[in-house]
């Protein structure tokens, strides 16, 4: 029993440290996206393609986590955007903490908004808020279209599920249609997007979504 | 510091486990293989691929971790091959004592080889052995060449590396090339096949390398 009472006590911990990190986003009026997914799903992709769009209307950051390597904060340094690289050491997920303590090495006042990369995973991740705005997975499609009901803690925990490489469905027996019965039956309003990060379709609508996200709040 | 002691705890109890279930493999000769790998890598649709043939050869049984559904022992069914699921509801990774609850629903005794499909996660399930002989990683051709270096802890803890869906290969920059270089780096010995389980390429060699380190255990 002293798993789970431990458990417990990280996750309520872990709530503390997001609410302050939460405190520092908004007092800085810094728009903050968690960004989950399996490996490979294509996160990183996917902010090469919005990124270089995005720098013209705002300001933008990238914490990059990963268990090893700094493989990808050197891809969105690249493109000239402020990035950090968390290496978990293993672990499976990013927590509040290690936001919180990468906060140091990012200029936050130069920021109006930052994503937060988390490692790829479709369980660990869902659990840990890290004191974001909004959070949403990437589902590609070449990981099948059953990943909706069979990581269920995953998304219905998401403000939208953005479904990339849409340019290998037609090699694919992905069902666009099943993801989205799949996900409403988890949750009736979640966003739904279809991208490929890769060509770039779709891309304008979901930087659209979250610049439109971000004006709500910071006005 | 409790949350180490604890891990660490776990993590022995769970040895003790996989031992008395590889003792319970070894007393009726069940060549037993843990298969690990990202959420929609392939590993069902591997086993789909395998098993009608393997059911040729001897008799198979496999074992089914899920955060939720029975999706996936579902279609092994389907096969005609005995399969049981595993709910972890919410846990990343099988552990020992899982595999040891679900043994009293297979008839060991008329089992000659045993598959224990995992959760899909690189990070959680490499910690966790299940009393298994050989452990493979399936990584799919769509999620990217650089998992191996940025999942260190899963692919230097494997027997092989199956690379799937090789018929996706002309339409991603996945370099296969870089995936030898990179898995050899960590283990100079480690197998690499190349398949499509959907097209069934490369199947074959899969089937034939379980099939002949079984008989090199139980002659």
């Amino acid at each position: 029993m002293a798993e789970v009472v431990v458990a417990k006590e990280i996750l309520k911990v872990n709530d503390v440290v997001a609410s302050a990190n939460r405190t520092q986003f908004d007092a800085n009026a810094i728009f903050t996206v968690n960004m989950l997914g399996s490996p490979g799903g294509g996160k990183t992709t996917l902010l090469e393609a919005m990124l270089p769009k995005m720098k013209n209307e705002l300001t933008v950051g990238v914490i990059e986590g990963d268990l090893a390597t700094s493989r990808d904060a050197d891809r969105i340094e690249e493109l000239g955007v402020q990035a950090v690289q968390i290496n978990t050491g293993g672990g499976c997920h990013l927590d509040a903490n290690m936001v919180a303590n990468s906060l140091s090495s990012i200029d936050l006042a130069a920021l109006d908004m930052v994503f937060i990369e988390n490692v790829g995973n479709l369980v660990c991740t869902a659990g840990y808020m890290l004191g974001e705005h909004l959070r949403f997975a990437v589902l590609s499609a070449t990981e099948g279209d059953d990943k909706i009901e069979k990581y269920p803690s995953m998304f219905q925990k998401v403000d939208a599920i953005i479904i990339n490489k849409t340019d290998l469905l037609p090699y694919t027996d992905f069902d666009v249609d099943e993801v989205y019965t799949k996900a409403r039956m988890l949750q009736p309003d979640v966003e739904i997007f279809q991208v490929s990060a890769r060509t770039g379709e779709g891309i304008e609508e979901v930087m659209n979504w979250l610049l439109k996200k971000r004006s709500d709040l910071f006005a």
